[in-house]
């Protein structure tokens, strides 16, 4: 039997080039409480026109990172949505301006549990104060346009986790951006959701490499729970349809099965690699802080439930749904786009037709990518750009 | 944050009253194996007739055991078929003598991981045979046949991995029994569910306390890998609409969120207690075991994939699927009907409209009792009983 014995490097931010905004004054969260010396590490890709009004923002998702289009300094992989953001693609960045920024409470930059806690000189750990998509949202807006100066975003485009920070903008500030496009999220995380946030966690508490969150100044990292956390959640990310045609039943490098607890079937081996490879770019708490964040997440929250009255009728909104996707079914994004009816907002809605479930957003699905990109185009006109 | 400390006892074969049967050879297996000193515990509710033509033999699911209509000695709780099984239930006690026994690699007094190994005197740990849901059948097989004396069951009914086991009574033993009842399960395990078993086994395997699977040798338990493998297979026995009946985005006993780690959410709450419970009823390794039989289970697969191939046109069949299961959905019955209906058997089909999910078949679920109180009555009529 295979027992992990993994010892991912400890990441620190110096790990992860680019261009940083320092926070000028401490960040209020919607916890109540104030974080100070907050850094957000975001990139671009185009150019920003003179009057500053091609700028699209991209909001990345739970274990994502800024590098949207370009390498990832630790895994030298393309960037996350390569297909979706470059010269020519549907967010073309020969027209527009794109930035993305490492969401607060992450660790590929920005501020999050794996920094160094000023009043007490050692890393935050779960001292980290909780931190919500609104409080992503805020630390993007001061960057959007305290540092970058820019007034008024072209479009807020994010899927996922991502989506669930493009639909706060438009609550938070909905004359910020000409438009919101959403793809595969919700207004609210679910209670299966939250669960199988929780068996995540639980996970990460469980091991015992954890100590208390305090893993760092102990030289440990609680990689097994980790991995184990990135197993569950990978499952929820493919169809069981993907899977099936992915994987089925076949064995892995193998014959016939070994009567053992071997990763006999493709399927395991492919987990275990899902595991092991997060943990070389993840941290522990972060994705404690992050998933935390998500569960946290309803718009309709401070309405009792009525979703309608969150919304005000700016922006325009593209909302998009995958047929497959099972974490964040069509059903969640229909209530969306009934809301944003009910306040006379301008929404257009399509559902993608995808057997890959939640990350087909990731992969190459030209329905998809065709409809992002004739959005857009169809928006740059209206605003003359 | 919430860091398990539990200690929960070490669970022997004697805490588990009742019957035994102790095999009188070695049982071979199909990893090839000879497995010595044998036991199989297990329950009877009812009479048997004088000619033995009314023993129904029910099968337990992954975790189950065979207290299935009598109260489980460690958690005090009434049998898990306590709702189908009785005087005046759907399995009659007036009518039919009903056997449950505890499957081999099980912890509840049939030999399982947990026992000693007479070669080493130490438990078996990880040294234990592999072992398959054909094997669980024959050691049911010769309780049965050489130490109940019974020739022909009226009956072998079972859901989830109990479903497995009665349909491989059916190819394996086909004359042994007139009709075969297979409840929410499948023929094979799938991509899916085999990937939410690994999450599961890799739980356990990364607690440190597993000590590569000699934690009994170490008076130690991996309770909180055992707690999160059972966390996440929980959410896969739930259908989402029930979960978000039973909980939504309800709080535990709070009126805000606590921008933090405590179960703020009621579905939390309740996966905790699940994974928390189960580590006091339940041995790690024979997890690890149980999971790999059921992930193994594939009927089709000496026949190249073929199941019809697998079955004859004996015994009588009934294939009950439950409409929100999406464990073993009811896709995954109506293969195991065509290859059925490809041999000419007998057989009935029934989709129950549940929302509750995988565990419905545990549940209050009168469209249920009532086909399977009258399948099993218009068989008895027909054999005369």
């Amino acid at each position: 039997m295979r027992n992990p014995s993994l010892s991912p490097t400890l990441l620190a931010s110096a790990d992860f080039p680019g261009p940083r905004y320092h926070l000028e004054e401490p960040l209020p969260l919607d916890s109540g409480a104030l974080l100070a010396n907050v850094t957000i590490a975001y990139e671009t890709y185009g150019t920003l026109n003179a009057d500053k009004s091609n700028a699209i923002l991209v909001c990345h998702a739970l274990t994502g990172d800024q590098y949207a289009a370009s390498s990832n300094p630790i895994t030298g992989k393309t960037g996350w949505w390569h297909l979706a953001i470059g010269a020519g693609k549907p967010i073309d960045t020969d027209k527009y301006f794109v930035i993305c920024s490492n969401v607060l409470g992450s660790c590929c930059g920005s501020t999050g549990p794996r920094d160094t806690n000023s009043e007490t000189g050692k890393p935050y750990g779960t001292e980290f104060p909780t931190v919500t998509i609104g409080d992503m949202v805020r630390a993007q807006q001061w960057l959007i346009t305290k540092h970058l100066g820019i007034e008024k975003l072209f479009a807020v485009v994010g899927a996922s986790m991502g989506g669930m920070q493009a639909l706060q903008w438009a609550v938070a500030y909905p004359e910020a951006m000409h438009s919101v496009v959403a793809i595969a999220c919700s207004y609210r995380h679910t209670a299966q959701n939250i669960a199988f946030h929780e068996v995540g966690r639980q996970a990460i508490i469980a091991d015992l490499e954890w100590h208390g969150g305090e893993y760092l100044s102990k030289a440990a990292t609680p990689h097994r729970g980790l991995a184990v956390a990135r197993m569950a959640a990978h499952i929820t990310y493919l169809s069981e349809s993907s899977l099936h045609e992915k994987f089925g039943r076949k064995l892995q490098n193998r014959e016939t099965i070994s009567y053992g607890f071997e990763a006999d079937f493709q399927v395991e081996s492919y987990l275990r690699h899902q595991g092991m490879t997060f943990v070389d770019r993840f941290d522990a708490n972060s994705y404690l802080y992050l998933t935390r964040a998500v569960d946290y997440f309803d718009l309709s929250a401070d309405y009792g439930g009525n979703l309608a009255k969150t919304f005000s009728d700016k922006p325009r909104y593209c909302i998009i749904s995958l047929s497959s996707d099972w974490l964040f079914p069509t059903s969640e994004h229909k209530a969306i786009v009934r809301a944003l009816n009910a306040v006379a907002a301008n929404v257009s809605f399509v559902e993608i037709d995808t057997q890959r479930g939640h990350d087909a957003f990731l992969l190459h699905e030209p329905e998809f990518h065709t409809i992002l990109r004739s959005y857009l185009q169809t928006n740059a006109l209206q605003t003359g750009l």
